[in-house]
């Protein structure tokens, strides 16, 4: 048996919520989760509000292997993040040493401010996650891993953390233009994904460079035999399709 | 008092959560709703899965005012979201008859076949979000809005939609770049945010033109003056400001 590793994204903020701020994360994390064989099911994203944050995260953790946040470790009011992830864990939080050194080997005393401080703020017992090139630091808190919203920094805390996790079985997956509308081959399509249980099959129609409607067939298993065989399927279906497009 | 009337979005489908699609409809929705005065409370990815496709729409659907879906109305058999909604609420589900005589003078018999015809199915009791270029129809079933995931479709369909729902008092904002780094800012920034409590004051850190790092500052609030009263605070606070960037 192959173990399934599995992860949930929260995503924070009022930005990206109000639409001011379109996300670039978590198409990014669920790219990455999937080339390191750890299964993304699901998706959040909430306010900037400690209830919300809280009720959110305590629902992801207790269900996947892994949570990963984005967004509200920053220096201002609005960054609520490492506290709510305090509060939920029930452990303290506090400006942590090693941080607060980083920083003083960076700022002045005068530009250390009690907002720049915010950002040495750390739970009890989490891990840092950090380079000379983050400012501020993220961490991993038992699975909880928090990282900051801005893409370039989240982007190389992935980096950090990543070789830090457990990893399942890696997805495979393999897919094929089908030159086909989706309609005409829903049917057949259907009885290979029964036929084939140990894979799973998805239909993603688009409209191709002659304007015409067209489909990507997308079988992914973590049996390469079976993906295979699934796969052989699917483009024995196409050779036999006859409808005019 | 001015009503709020909130949302929640409910994005369906596999090649999201793999990473493979680039989700663009939240960010469009959000925007969106912000503009005709609902809010956007929160937003959920979830595979196609019966089970997650139910309980994440009963949890939103039960909390605020509307939820809007995305995806999993097409024509093959991963397209779940109709039947996974007819049985959120408990209802039948059925060929609509209004629907499958469209497609009938649309397709011929042959090409109207068991694959398309389930893109006719439509719960019980719900209304029919259609129009002349929209090829199968979305939904809306309660408070429920049900549509598709292509971004152009779902666009049309909210333009659709978006009359007959109710909305509040539109959620005004304005927001004044700081020419400071958010570290500098931070500090003054919640005594103004403390200050003006009905408004929502974000912090939005960006690098500039100049590659130094700047602050957007954005001040949102349902009523002008007071939105007024916490934006010349905020750009007296940056007129004040002395520091070295």
């Amino acid at each position: 048996m192959s173990e399934i590793v599995t992860a949930g994204i929260l995503v924070i903020g009022d930005e990206i919520l109000s639409g001011r701020t379109k996300d670039k994360n978590i198409g990014f994390i669920a790219e990455y989760l999937t080339n390191i064989g750890i299964d993304l099911r699901e998706v959040r994203v909430v306010a900037d509000d400690e209830a919300d944050i809280i009720a959110a995260l305590d629902a992801l953790r207790h269900r996947y292997d892994y949570v990963f946040t984005t967004g509200g470790i920053g220096p201002t009011h609005d960054d609520i993040t490492a506290d709510s992830v305090a509060k939920a864990f029930g452990v303290g939080i506090d400006h942590h040493p090693e941080v607060v050194a980083r920083f003083r080997d960076r700022w002045s005393e005068q530009d250390l401010n009690e907002a720049r401080l915010r950002m040495a703020r750390v739970p009890d017992g989490a891990e840092l996650i950090q380079s000379a090139t983050i400012l501020a630091p993220g961490f991993k808190l038992g699975n909880v891993i928090v990282m900051a919203g801005i893409p370039s920094i989240m982007q190389a805390m992935m980096d950090i953390v990543a070789p830090k996790l457990k990893s399942g079985v890696r997805m495979l997956s393999d897919s094929v233009r089908a030159n086909a509308r989706e309609g005409d081959i829903g049917g057949p399509l259907r009885d290979i994904a029964n036929a084939h249980p140990d894979t799973i099959i998805g239909s993603y129609p688009f409209m191709d460079e002659d304007k015409k409607p067209n489909t990507n067939l997308v079988v992914r298993s973590r049996d390469p035999e079976k993906l295979n065989a699934a796969m052989t399927a699917v483009k024995q279906m196409l050779a036999g399709l006859n409808v005019a497009r």
